[in-house]
């Protein structure tokens, strides 16, 4: 008789973004009348550039050509689309970092999954808290977790690094020796970053350790201010303790597309073991490549008039950031990131739970967030607005908000 | 110090076709002047229907309109894209499957390394021998597999069932009992199937002994017998153990388009636990969703313009694989599959080993095939030809066979 993967049953309740949907769902059928603004899960919200656009039709065509039709795709990724990442991510910013250690993917999210799948199952990860979940999710499925605390909403074998206000949402060097560190910066959910120099001292207390970092760069193209790493290759010793993930679907709109690359550096080893090779390997044997006619879109994302537009879409979405931030700030909320991420953090007002403010701001403004007790303990009494909206509704959500 | 996932370095070699790939890269640099024929590798090489081409003109233009633009798909699949596989691949064949019983996926090859995930690591898997290494490869990483002895090239953990002409190539139930059985019919790499009486037989035996049927239907648009099932619901009683993976890479040429799906019927349990309840988990945990645009392209493989398109292509591809073992057979070769199928299985002559063969008929008709031991023990001394290249390359392959 079969037996199923046990470790999933210790999953408490579902994926946090379905759960809001369901939640969402439910009012609107309840109210059919009231205009939903969703500044929840951080899906964006402007159509794909016109460059990119362009760049896919011609993809299209040449797929429906004999001569131009292209069958299979470079298992790692076409060239041309890992000699542009290398080039203008990695080079431009003087980051050693070459073709055959970028690794094209249908996005940060399947990568973020699987890539603790070359591991042992023994390792102990670190997380920050709040943290996005897939992180702590896939390593349960993957039994590296321990039991779940329902009372505390911890897992017995994870690190937490809490990241409130109290520490200016920098993690600190946990008191466990971790194996493996999960990074997200700019972070979401709470849009604050840390210095290059901070970010620096992790490297280097990874290095010391023994310890890989799993770096989520995702949204990087957000990053406004002078001192702040776009990458954590531009930290002195990374090649030798950190894997880098990256997404197109914040910084091109692609959350429909699907496209996003890992870094594994062939200086990563576990003594004599290449983790550039094991993932090659897992690239190999479990995935078919990202379609050609989205490896064509990423190519255009290079392009001179792609990143032209580009910078107008980030600088978009980025002011519609400032918008919350000072019309939350004009209202009397607490409120964190935003200038670094498309994401604003506030604490919630009066003592309210994440969820007890969900409720509210759903029923009384009609605006849609994000618990920051979902996205791990140190999260309650949290709320997350994404900057992804479209002008208007921003600006609308804000004007609901100011009224409560 | 981290640790890596040591399943990893017990896997013997490379991946089959990264060998083949560099071995054929080798002898072109060594003979630039050689005109080599690909008849190895699965991959197509007709361009993508002109219905399709027209339905990702369209998507890729909602893409870059403000009102039309979509940010990500739903976890299991756009409901139009669910609604047209339900309808056409079951209904039609008088299957009750469901919408909510399909996961859309970026490809068949994906979803064959990844379903072994949600089944516990004390599994028992059973596989044909020769096979598609992905299902072993997947297991072996997942350290389901026990030890590899290389004299046998076989794992000490999987339960092989020989697939040759002394059984016509039929698996026969295995002596030791299985818990998850991977059936690929038509069958990838010997291009022969069975019987619908015959797959009847597998899920009465599957659900006699518990056992979990992953049933590869990649092949489904290529079958021209009556007596065979185009899917595994066909047979009575196979929602209660069989879990099918289903591609677009073969029936429609999606193998750069990339697009898939497996379908988990709610009957499907272990206990109380719903498989597809695990499977809808593990997407919406790991997975974000097949681009909007591909998803297109899949509805429109169901349209009447897009069926009757197909068709051709597929007729096209069974004409090529006529061609081959007509050839062969006058050639003075032993042949199998190429009528429910694109493979065509060959004995190889004079007792040489598989590899012997691939060398030779590189060498001296500079035609690439795929050796038929790297599908396992079972498949030395064959060989497998593939009927997806263009018809003129395919006759003129056979030429230069038939002149060796």
């Amino acid at each position: 008789m079969f037996k199923v993967n046990e470790n999933y049953q210790k999953l408490p309740g579902s994926y946090l973004f379905s759960t809001i949907g369901k939640k969402v769902s439910a009012y609107s059928a309840a109210n059919p009348d009231k205009k939903i603004i969703r500044l929840g899960i951080g899906d964006v919200t402007q159509p794909i550039a016109p460059a990119i656009i362009d760049a896919m039709h011609g993809a299209v065509d040449e797929m429906g050509c004999a001569e131009t039709f292209r069958g299979y795709a470079p298992d790692l990724g076409y060239e041309f689309l890992r000699s542009a990442i290398v080039k203008n991510d990695y080079q431009a910013r003087g980051c050693d970092i070459s073709a055959d250690e970028i690794f094209v993917s249908d996005g940060a999210k399947s990568d973020s999954g699987n890539i603790q799948e070359i591991f042992a199952q023994n390792n102990k990860i670190a997380v920050c808290d709040p943290v996005y979940p897939v992180y702590v999710d896939s390593n349960v499925m993957a039994g590296r977790t321990g039991t779940y605390d329902a009372k505390t909403e911890m897992w017995s074998d994870v690190i937490y690094m809490p990241c409130t206000m109290e520490n200016d949402f920098v993690p600190e060097f946990p008191k466990e020796t971790p194996d493996i560190i999960y990074l997200c910066l700019p972070n979401n959910p709470t849009g604050t970053t840390i210095t290059k120099a901070q970010l620096q001292s992790w490297v280097d207390y990874a290095n010391k350790i023994g310890a890989v970092i799993i770096y989520d760069a995702a949204y990087e193209a957000y990053i406004s201010e002078e001192n702040v790493a776009h990458s954590i290759y531009e930290c002195e010793g990374a090649k030798t303790c950190a894997i880098e993930l990256k997404s197109f679907s914040k910084n091109a709109g692609f959350t429909g597309v699907r496209l996003g690359y890992t870094v594994v550096p062939k200086e990563l080893k576990c003594g004599e073991v290449s983790l550039n090779a094991m993932w090659a390997r897992r690239h190999g044997t479990k995935f078919n490549g990202a379609p050609y006619i989205v490896q064509r879109a990423g190519e255009a994302v290079y392009s001179e008039a792609g990143k032209a537009q580009l910078k107008e879409q980030v600088a978009y979405y980025m002011n519609n950031a400032k918008t919350i931030k000072e019309g939350l700030k004009e209202a009397g909320y607490t409120v964190f990131g935003g200038v670094n991420a498309p994401y604003i953090w506030l604490k919630t007002p009066g003592q309210m739970t994440s969820w007890e403010f969900f409720d509210y701001l759903l029923e009384n403004a009609n605006v849609v967030g994000t618990p920051g007790s979902g996205f791990g303990p140190s999260g309650e009494g949290y709320f997350r607005l994404t900057a992804f909206g479209s002008y208007e509704n921003t600006v609308a959500a804000l004007e609901r908000i100011k009224k409560l």
